[in-house]
């Protein structure tokens, strides 16, 4: 047995002055409330508060960041209890485990697979603070553990809402398609509970030509919002509709995931021609990028009337083993970064918008290349832009400290919206905006301890990176 | 009223041993004389020598960092004094503020969006040193600074030859189109003054057919010439008129501003049929590219025999900004790097002139994936290229540790050219050179700390990045 | 003189404690016996046993490291000894240098070029370890350090298996074409001899279309294979006959050496038509990056069953200085990286091969942009692929501190497989893997100082980087 033991200045500088301004900083902004504007939480959780089943189907089978480096080293994903697709074949593949203890099993045998790995900072983090475990995952105290976080589980305090106060979680946003009903919101509303849960309106269902089921998601889009979503005119209107009801749900943002960050600017009578032939099913693949992109400057014209926040997250070849997505679906750990492009990209849009001042569009990034070389450069000068924190595989330590090191000196913190988590695994949260906000006082630490930044600055800015700007960006 | 005080360690290793090896280094070369081998101070300044009219003028209206980042944060241009287009239309647009100390109280109150950025290490500096400034700059104290600022202006002491001086300038090159008469330059010549002000060759005007007024552009450079620059080769024999012109003022460089690296090695027929076309006004975007990769084999060609060095800056997509470059046009903060490849780009002119001994090139990138992947490898190995200094939003403290940490291991530091300060705000041009000889410092004793150098080596190699490369590389 | 002084710390972070801990690290890895699972150092060697010539037939000549610095400074590769193409035609050039101990001297005079260079680390480490030398190379003791390393080589000890001993060799690959007869390793397996040495099979001179001489390679390639090669089948058939045969000469692995990572999965028809084509000399560029492509996919369906690793090393531009190639042909130090997609360019091949469990690819790269962004993403999801460690202009202190902190946290340790030192230069075999296991140990270091690992598991990860990752992931 090896202890776990979370280090009070774990990810901090080793020098020792740099590490005492540092603690003092963190100090400052560890208890902050958790300002959560991006992330993928079953809202279902918040509605229902029903427990979480077990400790498997809390940190394994939801989490591609866990069962993607498994599988990568031969673990089947039926092992790890991973849902085949309900349109699936009988394409072959095992039995799919459900023996949750049998998965946790299999996980703790791997644990030293994420050494290094963020995952391991963040589920030591919720084993340690939640669980109150103090030895390291092994097989030998496998079902121990698994025995303990199940007991936890049970009780009122492991209940979402509960954790949901636990965390001190201000506001969180769920990301949810114009076809949803947002059920769960209302029933979190009419609840009477006071945690804040907003919506973000995430329309690649009915943006993106090459979504499953396009067709008849706009069909039903137009439905819902009492349009005739196969005219372009009824296709925006549909839009505007859905995104007055999201923002009637609290959503203060879109959300737009998109293979590049293409835009365009086309006439009325080119964007028919596209529909039409999105809705036949005969537009090309160079036509459906022309498409999604007309789609973002169409977002970017509505926000500056109704006030949603615009985030692009572009950059992502989902769903890239082609095995997977048949068999197990999206969201399987099968999405690889790519190489991307901003300046060429956004400029259709920023042509039409980007020197309005009422209009705020947070990019991401997933190619790191892109931080100094034009992201920065890009926020550093057009009113309308701001730079997402490191996102999905670049939510980490190392990725932290080079977004910090390539994006400020020429974008500045102003330009910045603080953090993300972005995620779907909830028990991450508090771990990672705390290593945000170590990371954050480390770098403000770097700045003092190089004389590129004064104490009383680093101390003004440590709780606008937990927590301001992310507030302020939001409008949260 | 908070303290500004400049640190004797700024930019410095925080370990105490490397950081007295970095203040050792730099100590034997902090008061060098400045080579400044590539710029765009206006030549009018040390000609005429009148006074900076006041802080504003000096420190904001030309500097493109400075009024980017208020521009970013919803500032009005025209709140900043800068200058609308001569020829923009009444594209509405509020009136352009001239009250210099209203530029100036805006400034002040957008202070800390300076934070973490080279520009308020720039200034601090420029305050610091140059006006006595002991206050870091706030809406409290901004009319007193600007006051004292403006009183140091109007005093012979802060004229520009008497900076120059204060400066410690050995030679400084501006740069200038082969359309300018030089007028400058030749009262600075005639003038007696012992200050060293070269030219540079810039033909961009000349040699991009997508410039404004290119075909107007080649008519006057064929008429100051002598020469029909409708045909290649009175084209060709125009460069080498003015180059020689430039030459005999002072000039030891041209300077190629394109969008990408791209050369060309085509036939003479094939250029007099892109040169017709785009004096014709009917280049395609495709030819153009090739018109101005073409020009660079030229110009390399012409070095061979009069001896320039020559520089590429390629990668700035210019004047991103449709509504900015209509109303206030070039240079307004709205140039954005791009992706560069120089590999497949610059093999044409390798292939003709890349193993000569008597030619030198020197290349920049805005793409700092380059470094290490490109432009080391390459400088590594053709005789006739080496590596320009990080350029323009990489000329940071951040920007230098990747240069070094990219590029030193491939190309060896003898493939360098020291540094550039590249810059049109004089004030800036102390401060820049000082963080260069730090960071260079700095890399170097870590260097000696982690036993990768001697220290004898350090110190032979200190001064050189300093002064001895730049001086050599563009034999100044 | 300066004294040349190996310190026991060097590489090893600055900070007291880390470095301590660095120290205690590498004490349990540092004489660990040397995987070297990919190189291209000469079978012959190990075969004749014959002694090396003099010290600039050993350091200079072969090295394309150390020629290239000192000709992108100016000096002739004929100064330097480097053998003319036995085909280039009468192109000028002066007289190659025949005189060892000039050549020597050139090489000496021109030592401060390696500074901060990985060469210089390699060779001060050779020279130190290995001839016992304490004074720094310069004009001064050229000719004393020549004629003392020359003496050496004349000794038994000093022959090429005793220093394969001396180096604590536990097996090496060399790499070989399918046309090789492998009579070098014949003659080594008959000697008697305990040391061993394996082949790789890389197929580029049968897999290229734009290789030199490809039809007849071809030719000889189903000759050898006793298969008529011009058809597909009898093509394919000829890979396996020669795969089996390196596969009985000890090869575990596969290489494959293309310009891009670009793979295919073609219908034999369409792969006859590219073999028609590609024997006929009219293959167009595409077409040869298609056929390439396609080998790639057919030598991992061949892995699966004959289970030879395989390795793929995209993105170097060969030969891209058109007049060194013509005069002194491959490997002269002009090839040059390229910006390198695996995202899209892999996607075929792992359509096909990829979620397979008896595969092993392990991925290269000279584009340091796709760690964080394309290979740790891929490495740590795809059950075949793994990364390989930093190559080539990489292989250095810098690039393997990059490598650490831009793939690990995404792959993880296990997706990777320690060092190649992939050299031809063979006193730099030693070196290069003390500086891989130096840098290892400092990153482990730096993980625990941060509290990102435990000290236990640090001391479990040293041993696996320097030696057993290398060992399992290449079956040796």
């Amino acid at each position: 047995m090896t202890t776990l033991d979370l280090h009070p200045d774990r990810l901090f500088p080793v020098d020792p002055g740099l590490r005492a301004l540092a603690r003092s900083l963190y100090a400052t902004v560890a208890t902050l409330p958790i300002v959560s504007p991006h992330g993928h939480t079953d809202p279902q959780w918040y509605a229902d508060d029903t427990p979480f089943p077990n400790a498997s189907a809390l940190f394994i089978t939801p989490d591609h960041y866990v069962f993607r480096m498994l599988y990568s080293q031969g673990v089947p994903l039926e092992a790890l209890g991973i849902p085949r697709r309900s349109d699936a074949g009988a394409a072959g593949g095992g039995a799919i485990e459900t023996d949750a203890r049998k998965i946790w099993r299999t996980f703790a045998a791997h644990w030293p697979l994420f050494r290094g790995t963020p995952t391991r900072v963040w589920l030591d983090h919720a084993f340690h603070e939640n669980f109150g475990i103090r030895e390291r995952l092994e097989p030998a105290n496998a079902d121990a553990i698994f025995d303990r976080i199940n007991a936890a589980l049970a009780t009122p305090a492991f209940r979402p809402r509960a954790l949901f106060d636990r965390f001190g979680i201000e506001v969180i946003a769920t990301t949810e398609s114009p076809l949803d009903p947002l059920a769960h919101h209302a029933k979190i509303r009419a609840s009477g509970w006071g945690g804040r849960v907003v919506t973000a309106y995430r329309p690649d269902p009915v943006a993106d030509p090459e979504f499953e089921g396009f067709r008849a998601n706009v069909e039903r889009f137009g439905a819902l919002a009492g349009e005739n979503a196969s005219t372009w005119s009824g296709y925006l209107a549909s839009h505007r509709n859905r995104r007055a009801f999201f923002a009637s749900m609290g959503a203060t943002s879109t959300d737009h995931g998109h293979p590049t960050a293409q835009t365009a600017d086309l006439t009325p009578a080119e964007c028919q021609r596209l529909l039409d032939r999105a809705l036949a099913g005969t537009i090309s693949p160079a036509e459906a990028e022309l498409f999604r992109g007309q789609v973002l400057t169409e977002m970017a014209k509505m926000s500056l009337d109704d006030g949603l926040v615009m985030q692009i997250h572009p950059g992502s070849f989902r769903n890239h083993n082609g095995a997977v997505f048949r068999d197990f679906g999206r969201d399987k750990g099968a999405d690889i970064p790519t190489r991307t492009d901003y300046v060429r990209a956004l400029k259709p849009l920023l042509d039409r918008v980007g020197t309005e001042r009422g209009l705020s569009i947070v990019l991401f990034t997933l190619d790191e290349s892109t931080y100094a070389r034009e992201l920065a450069p890009l926020a550093g000068h057009y009113p309308v832009l701001k730079l997402g924190p490191p996102w999905w595989f670049h939510d980490s330590f190392e990725g932290m400290l080079r977004f910090f090191s390539m994006a400020i000196e020429t974008a500045g913190f102003a330009n910045t919206v603080g953090f993300n988590d972005d995620t779907r695994a909830f028990l991450s949260i508090p771990a990672r905006h705390d290593v945000w906000r170590r990371v954050a006082c480390r770098f403000l630490s770097t700045l003092v301890g190089e004389h590129r930044l004064e104490e009383d600055e680093a101390f003004a800015l440590a709780p606008d990176l937990a927590y301001g700007l992310a507030k302020r960006a939001y409008k949260l």
